[in-house]
């Protein structure tokens, strides 16, 4: 089949299904979207929005009948409907083993400690006594990290144990016992780092450069590249990307998110199979984006060019209360014309609800950063 | 109103149409398209599609109906129609006073000449004796144009009187008197160059680098920026596109094609008031394109950088013979990591047909020119 004649299937109708829309386009890619939402930001730029839950396997049936192949925005998704989808000969990348063994935090760190990749030490617990026992001296000591095996992002699914004293509340917080929950040792990290990696469908690699992240209430705030790290450092990460694309031999766009440890070392925090918030960069900042590259592996088409234009910081624009959507301070921002705003489309703010992004773009990256910060004042998302 | 909530009408719904809303969706607005194609370039993603001919006004009032601004991909549509729309008050850019001098080659031509801004000799005729009469030595002489007034666009309506020979084949061809055409002077060009323009509803302006462009059949071919001119002309370019802007009154990006003749002067070729295909180049070429310009224009933003990232070669796709489309070699153009392809989702190929396009960026002009022109061979559109 010619490739531009591929249909695109992506489950899950959000930002990042959008951003992958409007490089899908470029070609003329026809893109059916699953989701949920009536008038998500996919749904006025796809082909066909198939409203369905993304539990419902009637959706994933009707999804692939448009669909020569399937992709997702997302992680926590119904992967049994997309096996049998596969097992009925659609195609699916990143494949469904993937995605089955990075969605379970517990498999995926197994999988990344069996090649060798650095992790933080991690145990599954099943009741308090067993997350005591992690808690001791000999074992990771506190603090340490409780976190839901399944459907974490953004920090929800997690809970801080600081002392012996947390660890009830930690448990019951995560459901007490009613969801699989694991222990990892606290990582006391200097920075956060990312890497977004793309592999191919013949196995061909590229890694785009290394981002640096600053989250607020566990959500990504500010994204800078290039990142404020030694050019070992940003060795090993690449090298950790190309491991982490081989492990899970994932087509498409990843997202390796990294700790900078304060000894110098690099350990994995989170892998993504999908395009990734610390990536948005690459639509200014790199000669072909994370979402467009996303597009070109799965339909079987080599990588554009990963590498950085000039240094790039993308801001976050995240809801400050709830209501109706308003996007403030659009004129002022566009006063500096390195500015790029994008605005999801989402109707409705809500309080750290992701309602779009900003990047800035300049000639050094202490320059560029300074001048993303005071926009922070200015440009912000508010419900009326 | 906030500015991301105008929703924005455009008349045409091709290329031009499709890159106008891809830009605009980043914002997320809301986009409808008036065109007669069920399946045009730009239906697949604009919100809302008004399948009417260009010359209904029906089609004009439904679609003003659904904007807060009007803009156009292309100047030959029902300017009538238009006009009532703004006497009603609705807000159209570039305006219908701009859209009517322009769409007439005569006219256009005395607005510029009465703004002392270079353009060959002209002279509207009625009859072969007047154009013999230019014809004369003490005249245009010989070669000279014949023109139609309105409607030409990649060589249509144009003829090229090359002897006194020619005066009757010439009239004829351009309907005999029955259409309204002007003789120009045959400028003996060195090259052919482009500039586009960008003019805010507050009379801010900016433009791009200049374009060199070569055209095979009197189709734009390729076009290679920066253009292999002298800085002396290239300031001369920016000056007169400037000049053209304020004499307009233009809001939106505009296109101004020139030569340069054997002398080393420069002369307006014709004025397109919209984007242009000579400015493709800026997608990948520049930090903000002509596209996004025009959007930020049109609903009232300050302007983008229009900076030049590297040197860029933009070559046109057009179609090689009638049929179902087929796009031939994106696999091996996309081996050069710096290829981007555009493909409009023209479901048939026409021989001379606009089916897409690709760029190449590079160190240098020369090594991508190189590069450009060697991926000629291989990627092509053609109909099965």
């Amino acid at each position: 089949m010619e490739i531009v004649k591929k249909r695109i299937g992506i489950v899950g109708g959000g930002q990042l299904g959008k951003m992958m829309i409007l490089e899908a386009k470029r070609l003329g890619f026809y893109v059916a979207v699953l989701d949920p939402g009536a008038d998500c930001p996919a749904h006025s730029i796809c082909d066909k929005h198939i409203v369905a839950a993304f539990d419902d396997p009637k959706g994933y049936a009707e999804l692939a009948e448009y669909s020569d192949v399937i992709t997702y925005e997302f992680e926590h998704i119904n992967a049994k409907a997309l096996e049998d989808l596969e097992k009925k000969g659609h195609v699916i990348y990143p494949s469904v083993t993937a995605l089955k063994t990075i969605q379970n935090k517990n498999l995926q760190n197994i999988a990344l400690e069996k090649n060798q990749i650095p992790i933080p030490r991690f145990s599954l617990v099943t009741n308090t006594d067993e997350i005591r026992e992690c808690g001791k001296a000999e074992n990771f000591g506190y603090p340490m990290m409780l976190k839901a095996t399944t459907g974490g992002y953004d920090g929800k699914g997690n809970a801080l144990i600081k002392t012996e004293n947390d660890v009830e509340d930690a448990f019951k917080q995560l459901g007490n016992g009613a969801i699989e929950v694991m222990v990892e040792e606290f990582v006391d990290f200097e920075k956060e780092i990312s890497i977004i990696a793309c592999r191919g469908i013949n196995g061909e690699k590229v890694v785009y450069p290394v981002a640096e992240n600053t989250h607020k209430n566990s959500i990504l705030d500010v994204t800078a590249v290039p990142a404020n790290i030694s050019q070992e450092i940003s060795d090993k990460a690449a090298d950790i990307a190309n491991k982490v694309m081989s492990v899970f031999e994932g087509v498409g766009t990843f997202c390796i998110e990294l700790f900078e440890t304060k000894d110098g070392e690099i350990s994995v925090n989170e892998v993504a199979p999908r395009p990734h918030n610390s990536g948005h960069y690459t639509i200014e900042g790199c000669f072909a984006n994370q979402f467009e590259n996303h597009i070109r592996a799965i339909v079987g088409l080599p990588f554009g060019d990963t590498s950085l234009i000039m240094p790039t910081v993308m801001v976050n624009l995240i809801g400050e209360s709830d209501g109706p959507a308003r996007l403030l301070g659009l004129e002022e921002a566009y006063n500096d014309p390195s500015v790029h705003v994008h605005y999801y489309g989402k109707s409705e703010s809500k309080t750290d609800r992701k309602m779009g992004h900003y990047t800035v773009v300049g000639k050094t990256i202490d320059d560029t950063l300074h001048r993303a910060m005071e926009l922070k004042k200015v440009v912000r998302v508010v419900g009326e």
